[in-house]
């Protein structure tokens, strides 16, 4: 219970960090779309982890099969079933770690929930996980850039303290985003990001940081009232993936000191369209999106777990002391750009269905 | 499609502003619960306009009648149906806004979407429509304090650019969030928050704000991964009120900033069982409940419909000023307490009876 | 949990047959629709009890009133509350019952399941349910006929052991059906029928029988493999309601009996249309409408109240003879025709909103 | 969308009959269930093609590997993903037919629903789609006979025009069933069955026949009014198996032909609890289990694909002859046996967790 989502446009996964694998079926996904492994392996790449420096050395190809739904090129309106093989799985990093808890981790909360829990790595806690996500989200991409034009670039906004400058959200490209590992497009930041990353690994520590997120080109129209508007269903999504700890959309915190004659995005013609001069409200009014950009951002803790010593509890409630082993990220952002954009896109694409279903139930 | 939420206790409202009245039908509800209106009007009380001078002077009883569901003081287990009539429409009030789309607000959205919207007032997305919840978030709060001992206490902890003390989340009481009609526990923040509020009434204007809320008491192990998980729905859940526009768990963005050395909260050994010492995960790891209270903190727009001219464009794209009419609300945030309450129960509750069905079905 | 059915036009039903009233609300109307009372209020009156000696005499006029979603006569895509008061009720029939649980009735089982249930009548297992489920229906109904054509008819196809004629699927009409009380559109069997139920009456006991359907004018392409098939909905839906024991599409269990090379439906070009030219299928071929009429049967047990003396055992396993008091209906399949007829349409609005989201997801 | 079913114990399945393979995604699984690929394979051998001359002889072995959810032979309470590739493959045999419909088969249908179908063979409408259901219900089925002692048994019914006489519910085993490939207990019966199917076969045609299934075990108190009752619930799954068109539970369409004095079942005390005399109800009140044996039937129609020359349209309407090719089964109920027992556990499984649910959130 939990691991899908989505109404029309649905995803399940599945797999543990160190099982045989991990996937997702897709139900839902329109008949008639092209499609191969070659659509959804970029997303999965720029997730893989070993990419830089900055990131964990588990060394994974993560490549993706196409279990069914599509033939001859061409998706069948079927289930598509994904499947990503583990191959480097070294469960002897984690023995001595089975009695302690690592702080901030689920391996307590995963224990007090199932009464078991998966003998190493994170099981379903794993960042592992969302390789199903990953591949799920470029299907949701790929059909919504060919039924819509809409477009999906998240970026590295700040790590640790250092804030990077707002892109112009109009024109900012995933070229752009991916001109450097860190994948974030201020110049100007990332040489002091890089440093909070590298002094984080060197001193076995881990350092958090923000995601921005713009989807470019959706109508007026999706989101449903009032329990799955899209800003709600856009904060399931978010905080969904691991290490998330705040969502916002538009102004956000800092709309919440304004007075609303300041805030409020005063309505202009647009060439053909209705549209709002200033963007605080992120895309979307009333849980509905307005015809505007969506703009939002995605806070991720530090990674929890670290190889410097922490003074700690084992299971039994007896103090200790754990140095974690195992290979880990020191920061999770430059990875988790693919991840906030995956789950954007399957967001917008089963909030697109079921407004294509209204749009053509209207009666004359 | 979105005007349902749960799973297993599952709330679907309904009603317009300006309609016959609005309300909710409650699936799931524990049978064998001692229940009467008399156990939901309080809540429904805090949520009522015309509380003080800080709100609308809209006049609404909001009395609350149970349809079904509960025969003798007890609850049956079926359905509850739940009704609060409209009382103090003024459909005048919104006439000559007909052709103009209030900025910021959902009428331009509405129209977009469905191609027709309630010709007055906010229809769905008005405030009133929080009702349903409110009504069924005190039966989901009822249970759970009965059954687990969950309390739930939100308060406003910012209003404009005023931020408030952190109260103690531990042992903040009901009664020390109602001492005043603001609803801040913070003696020494309330003055200024209060003159914020009043600023903005004067000037025809609205003004943002900050909820906190703690819920103290739940267990370890509630929570489905991955995509269900307890900060997830909470997030869905807070996105889903009316002019949130940010959700923050535990360090929320500021943790964003931290290294993990600084931010994992080490376990200790707490009576008999296994606690943080610190809880910057805010009572969550990986999705599932840790023991430790909840919190979090969702942040409110200042309120779009204000009196204010704004220049903005009608639904045509012409130039136009706006210069609303009606009764509004000039700060949402003493009155979305509650509303936040409710939203946190409605996420226990369905997340409690999920454990309760994994937990009771073990084998030996 | 489980009132609740369909995903994008969705019923929830509320309410006790002996408490304030019961009701309905339904999520997912298209927007547009012109609806009012007196689209509804037909459906209802046709399944409302005392419309003859033939049925239950507790009178209840059974007027819906519309709480929300429509204005000025237009639906506005938002949910639709709907509310029917209960008037004539007589808990004191069944207060000597209350330890004496009905055979085949659902006292005992209700009681098992919830620990508690309500203390008159049949709570939720009473035909005044389906109130919400007709009044619903109607809803549905009146928007597959505007938007698509598709008519629903269900009629009386037997009664205990008197079978009746099938009638042309192609042009069976209500009125035909509504010419007498029996809702059988066979004459010539029609008089035996009546003899069964009003036998059954005066020996204070009641008689079974079974209502077809035929649903016209949908088009091929409704119907969701694989767990959701047209016909696993139609048979979850009629084996809903209550007093069900067996559901047959097209030639159903006489099918079963035949060979493949008679069974099969071949193809044959019908004006513009590939059609079949039998139909056996009943208009349904791999769970997915086939463009033939929906054909389908519903089994009826004779209702479990009866005054008729009945050695039986009360709660507590001692032997005891009950003879039910309070207002029965000799045989329910006259007033079961509009609420076969329902949750056809509610089957059909559901599928058809869900293929309008395929038909429209296309990519070029 | 359709791939899914259940709410708390739910399977999701994928694959086409000629692509990669088959599977499911199960999640809900309690935790901490030992099991292992041998737990169900069992019931794979009972549905796989080419056990006897009496089924198609398509040879695969049909060999599930189980990806995820287990680790050290436990359930972890983690989606269980499951996985049975495909050999035999021949899409060459459907070559010839890719513009011929065949009559009562899903090509027609399914093209004029997705606009595209899958080449070859039945795609998602094949039998071979019910290899991930067969896997899945027996997890379902192995929970549920540890933790509650549920039994399930179907066997062969009817054959054509051969009814077997029924065995007594309370004792058959799967033993019994499996005497011999036929799996009908009657043996009186037998012989005429498999006369039936060899001329059917013999004569390249097919023929129909009747699964009747058990369970026993199960307490009072599942399922959940009022549409997902236990009976609606097992209509939906039954009518969801390709080829069936009729369900039936208890005394079905013939139970509508009787009197309510004689066809109720009184209550009797069973040892410690409260029975019923006779069984008419098929264990089921209400919509609620009473403790009582589940005793339902379901019909399933004599398979599309013959080869035996049929008179047809193709697909632009031109008359044309079919004879088809490939391996094809002149007789389903067979292999039918063991899909009807998992789609009863999953509906059971389902139901059981949803009432555990209940029965463990009483307050006191």
């Amino acid at each position: 219970m939990g691991s899908s989502f989505g109404r029309l446009f649905r995803v399940s996964t599945f797999g543990e960090s160190h099982g045989r694998g991990v996937g997702a079926i897709v139900d839902g996904v329109p008949p008639g779309l092209p499609l191969s492994e070659a659509d959804l392996q970029p997303q999965l790449d720029r997730r893989r982890p070993g990419q830089s420096r900055l990131t964990t050395d588990r060394a994974e190809s993560d490549t993706v099969t196409i279990l069914s739904g599509v033939e001859l090129g061409v998706t069948l309106g079927t289930p598509i079933g994904l499947f990503v093989p583990n191959r480097d799985m070294r469960p002897g990093d984690y023995q001595e770690m089975s009695n302690i808890p690592r702080p901030s981790h689920a391996d307590f909360s995963y224990q007090m929930k199932y009464g078991v829990r998966a003998s190493s790595g994170g099981g379903r806690s794993s960042a592992r996980e969302t390789i199903g996500r990953v591949a799920a989200g470029a299907i949701a991409e790929h059909w919504l850039r060919r039924a819509y034009g809409v477009e999906t670039v998240a970026w590295v906004s700040s790590v640790g303290p250092v804030d990077a400058a707002l892109p112009d959200p109009e024109t900012l490209t995933r070229d752009q985003v991916d001109a450097t590992a860190l994948r974030c497009p201020d110049e100007a930041a990332r040489e002091a990001m890089v440093r909070e990353i590298q002094a984080a690994r060197d001193d076995q520590d881990s350092v958090g940081g923000v995601v921005s997120c713009v989807c470019r080109g959706l109508p007026a129209g999706w989101g449903e009232p009032v329990f799955e508007k899209l800003e709600a269903l856009l904060a399931q999504a978010m905080l969904s993936i691991p290490a998330t700890k705040g969502f916002e959309i538009g102004s956000g915190f800092a709309g919440a000191r304004l007075r609303g004659s300041v805030h409020n995005d005063p309505f202009v013609r647009k060439g053909g369209r209705l549209g709002t001069a200033s963007n605080r409200s992120g895309g979307v009014q009333g849980g509905i999106s307005n015809g505007e950009p969506l703009l939002f951002r995605v806070a991720f803790k530090p990674p929890a777990t670290i190889g410097k010593a922490q003074a700690t509890a084992d299971f039994e409630g007896q103090e200790t002391v754990l140095e974690a082993k195992g290979r880990h990220d020191p920061c999770v952002v430059p990875r988790a750009v693919p991840i906030v954009e995956a789950m954007a896109a399957l967001v917008l694409a089963d909030l697109a269905l079921r407004q294509a279903a209204r749009d053509h139930s209207r009666t004359k």
